[in-house]
């Protein structure tokens, strides 16, 4: 591989390359069975084509959230912009504190939807594929929200980052 | 929604909103049933858990590479950085033209390789789901290469970007 160095073992050849991969940052929120709003970052969540308009996204089977996930029937896909930090650093830390009184609402359907953010989708669990200990949940698109444009909010090298033109 | 306007057409709802979402650029290669190299430029890539090491990415069946990428036992899954601009381009555009002759190789294991890139991993194909008109296509990593740091490239409102530090 000419110019490359070769690492024979995955998990280390995995770590590298996708520490050279940036990835956008969103929120995904549901509601748990007693009612209670659930939600965690991801940086997996990609369209999977426009007719139907289908979204994906991955999430580990051992994340506080997946008891709720694997129940929900709907799930909010919360895009983020820079403006968003504190809740994208917030939505990955503590569990029990990722939900404050006035950042969010629960919309007629009870899925959390959380202020501020650059756009909503709401997302229908159409199928749930599970491989080892995590899973890639498949959603339809049900309707959206959409806000003002602003610089996306992305994950890069454990950073959050945002775009820039190129050079 | 506050400050939200509300996009009913879920079609309408997924283009905003992913508009306002950004994401890294790979390129995915294998090789057809008779020996050809096929790739194409990919903004679904996402690791799915570090044990075992995988990797899910989305693909169109529609797609010119569908036909080899479904046959295939292993891919490549390249990451880009500023530098491969137009082997992102290419990759993406008439897929008669997408191999040159002295920017890529064959492997052990017939697999093509570009040269240029960030990093390559070597994936097996564990599962493919078929979703409608869609496929995701779920991963074991091999083993892989790493080259030296370079800023990465991303897409964001169809043009490719790179990363910036947070104001």
């Amino acid at each position: 591989m000419n110019e490359l160095t070769p690492l024979d073992n995955p998990v280390e050849a995995l770590k590298a390359s996708f520490r050279l991969h940036a990835s956008g940052v969103a929120i995904v929120t549901c509601s748990s069975p007693d009612g209670k709003p659930v939600g965690f970052t991801a940086t997996s969540v990609t369209s999977l084509g426009a007719t139907p308009p289908l979204v994906s996204f991955n999430v580990a089977r051992g994340s506080s959230s997946w008891p709720s996930l694997e129940k929900a029937e709907f799930v909010a896909l919360h895009t983020l912009g820079v403006s968003n930090l504190e809740l994208a650093n917030r939505m990955a830390a503590d569990h029990t504190k990722r939900f404050e009184p006035n950042d969010w609402h629960k919309d007629a359907r009870g899925i959390p939807l959380l202020h501020g953010v650059t756009s909503v989708l709401i997302l229908k669990i159409r199928q749930i594929v599970e491989v080892e200990s995590n899973a890639v949940v498949i959603c339809d698109v049900v309707e959206g929200f959409v806000g003002a444009e602003q610089a996306p909010l992305l994950y890069h090298q454990r950073s959050y980052v945002t775009v820039d033109k190129l050079a």
